[in-house]
């Protein structure tokens, strides 16, 4: 068995409104920032799991994000594996 | 000029408490996941750049972070960009 660190980015599916991005968005221009468009907002989630592989390490993650990480209705999850340092 | 697409990572910095994350650490061994440990969340911020090349559209990114959309007394941000598809 080995350790491996996690990234899990929970984001709102395509269509559904993200107000505290768009609240951002249109703050920026004032702030000097009307180079930045199209801010979503989302949870980043960082942990480690125990695996066999990485193969194993990346499902475990995805049932675990499947289950009672995401609303699978409203979001969309992305994992990223690699060996824990 | 050309757009990137940035992701930024907002995370608790080391030592600050993560209510969240220690919460569904907790829950995880009696939800059949007692491999996942060491659970920190945070936010994460997609958005769109328009600048010259990458670095530049990283320091601008990395810039809006410092002024607003991190908590530099607790909070660390973490810069991806790559060019927009």
């Amino acid at each position: 068995m080995s350790r491996f660190a996690a990234l899990v980015e929970v984001r709102l599916r395509p269509g559904i409104a993200d107000p505290a991005g768009t609240t951002i968005e249109r703050s920026l221009p004032a702030l000097g920032f009307a180079d930045v468009t199209g801010v979503r907002t989302g949870k980043a989630i960082r942990l480690e799991v125990e695996a066999d592989d990485a193969d194993t390490a990346r499902s475990r993650v995805e049932e675990l994000c499947r289950r009672f990480l995401t609303n699978p209705v409203i979001e969309d999850a992305e994992v990223t594996v690699e060996a824990a340092s």
